[in-house]
């Protein structure tokens, strides 16, 4: 026996107006619902629905069977229909009733000892506002993002690219504003972009672009899109791009001259995602551990491509290789190939096997660029994980790693 | 040159009726203020705290030299005088104008493979909300949490102290409110309080306390309270206690026969937070990636003591040794002592050493307990971190860590 109840009250701007101008002309909504009781059967599952599902008033009165996966439903409180406003995550409907908008603050936690935002709060973010989006579409279903044609179909949602441009780093308190909508990509594709912005001056921090397929959850083989899942998102979709195409830039696939190597690496716990899978942020993090520190310490990541291969499980020991850009800048100052393996020890840090001299006295001007490799130790062979690229610049004021 | 201007709506209730009876008696406050323009010297670096904190339209016209140190001003917005609400942070000032509530929604990047937020998680948002407090207050200078007054006196907090007691764990997407406070800890010390609890229903899922004591940054010593500070921070003290004193529960210091052994542990950039030490979150990941995946698949974290004895920094390698409590249940069940040491890999998945037979499946009924400690492996002597304690409760469904 359980007693749910709350009610809210709130009231959004649908629009900000970013360049200062006409300031009056901005438009106001207000949404307004009283709290009211009414009773809900537990056999009536969709019950606690039938209202905006920001208002509920609940008094559960049935049998303990059903209690559990009920008050799942309850708490999680999932929408069954299109929402245009969710005042909790302070989310919006944008681009007439298709793209999804969120406000968020920059968390102490996410950011690292120089203040800014960490890559790996930003991918979370991402992650973050796309879920959202779908929540706020009616269409999600329970697992990750796959909406309730794609559960029917016991279908899941697989990345198989992902690029991420960071112009400036949201620092520790800012006031941000994500934007996030879909389109199509190919016939049975879906691209997702984003556009992080400074709610304050409207600038454009960030930009990224991701697409996916589909996999059936079984047999872990990709899929068409079916109709029936064809026709609830793409009314969603439109052509904008947060980042100009300019055709699949080609990543090379590494092997074990790599200068940099990290072997060993084997996801714990706290790497699993809701989907039992490694998750993205954590190999980003083991494809950035691989850069020496040194390297770390005076640039920041302002490009990153993902291109992904297969999935890793939490039995997977995997490698992690990174190269310097072979032409360029980085070419010109003769460093010669350490191929240093670190190998043993995952929890090494590299700047300890970083013994080339003049990379960073010499190269103040960037952008550099990497080329990294995940992939699975087999017995027999290896497997390709994702194949990554990041292009880094200097940074303006560094900060010491060891201090 | 840079143009910010922006201008904000916002209503908000003030207080939440909790219990479902008489909603209409909730009261409503409303905050508007419209968006104007103004022109800011770049010389007097507080105008742009003149007016609320949500509300500027700023333009700058001034040197660049100032612009960067200025710019961070604007960008983070830190306000100077107390606010009573932040509708970007969803915090509001309560308990008669010195406790802070939070509305947070749990979001999917903080949750692990079984939907049910992290401990880690958990602990990140009891820091945030503290630090957001400290925001609201107008006491906050530019470092972690210290006062204007602090900053002064080239003072910090450190922790000495902090439990966290867990009935339930929140899940993916719901909405929880958290509620904090702070209060006299003896002469020189600051006792802060959290409460989780469902936004929906109410119910109590966490509370938590620490102690906390000043310390001077560059000697490294603890520090008196200075009356500057006090008379800063004590009219914001209230005597209310979320977990009850019991007495200071002893915790016993682990000595290299501990059952479990985890060695080598090197903090990375990642694990680095402002202050440029290791994150407490880091430390209890550690502590608790030392007890052996089957326990952790089937038991969740009822409650956590953490009882801080000096600083990690960045260069330092970390044990963690951990022991089943050796009186009540574990006792009976005739465990020898294995005394492995995982070390060499602090990656090493702990599962794979936990060789003892019959501790899972011969003790269903809980609660258990681990006794804690990080130290510093020296030279010559080992140097305590921080000692712990855990209890912990069946789960009421399992998902293995292993597929």
């Amino acid at each position: 026996m359980a007693s749910i109840s709350h009610h809210t009250t709130f009231f959004i701007r649908s629009t900000s107006n970013r360049n200062g101008q006409e300031p009056n002309k901005q438009k106001l909504h207000s949404v307004k619902i009283n709290g009211t009781k009414s009773n809900v059967d537990l056999l009536s599952q969709d019950h606690h629905h039938h209202h905006h599902h920001h208002h509920q008033a609940i008094t559960i009165t049935s049998t303990e069977n059903h209690v559990h996966v009920f008050e799942q439903q309850i708490r999680q409180n999932i929408p069954t229909k299109k929402q245009l406003v969710d005042s909790y995550r302070q989310g919006i409907i944008i681009e007439e009733g298709v793209g999804y908008r969120q406000t968020v603050v920059i968390r102490s936690y996410e950011v690292g000892p120089d203040k800014t935002a960490t890559i790996e709060s930003i991918l979370n973010l991402l992650q973050e506002t796309a879920l959202n989006h779908v929540w706020m579409s009616g269409l999600l279903g329970d697992g990750f993002g796959a909406t309730h044609g794609m559960m029917r179909n016991n279908l899941i949602w697989v990345v198989s690219r992902m690029q991420v441009q960071v112009d400036h780093y949201p620092i520790w308190g800012e006031v941000m504003e994500i934007d996030t909508w879909v389109g199509a990509s190919g016939k049975n594709g879906m691209r997702r972009d984003w556009l992080i912005r400074s709610q304050a001056s409207g600038l454009v921090f960030a930009r990224a672009t991701s697409t996916w397929v589909m996999m059936n959850q079984q047999t872990r083989r990709l899929s068409k899109m079916p109709d029936e899942v064809r026709s609830e998102i793409s009314p969603w979709f439109i052509e904008k791009q947060a980042i100009e195409d300019e055709g699949p830039e080609k990543i090379d696939k590494l092997d074990n001259n790599a200068r940099y190597v990290n072997s060993d690496l084997k996801p714990k716990r706290s790497d699993l995602d809701m989907n039992h899978h490694v998750n993205n942020v954590k190999y980003v993090r083991w494809m950035l551990e691989t850069i020496p520190d040194e390297f770390l310490e005076n640039h920041q990541l302002s490009d990153i491509i993902l291109e992904y291969r297969r999935e890793c499980g939490s039995s997977d020991v995997v490698q992690s290789l990174c190269q310097p850009q072979e032409h360029g800048l980085l070419k010109k100052t003769g460093i010669q190939q350490c191929n240093n393996h670190i190998g043993l020890n995952g929890n090494s840090l590299s700047s300890e096997i970083f013994e080339v001299n003049g990379l960073l006295g010499s190269l103040n001007q960037g952008p550099y660029s990497f080329t990294h490799l995940l992939q699975i130790k087999g017995e027999h062979k290896n497997e390709e994980i994702v194949r990554g690229k990041t292009k880094w610049m200097k940074k303006l004021s560094a900060i010491p790693f060891h201090s």
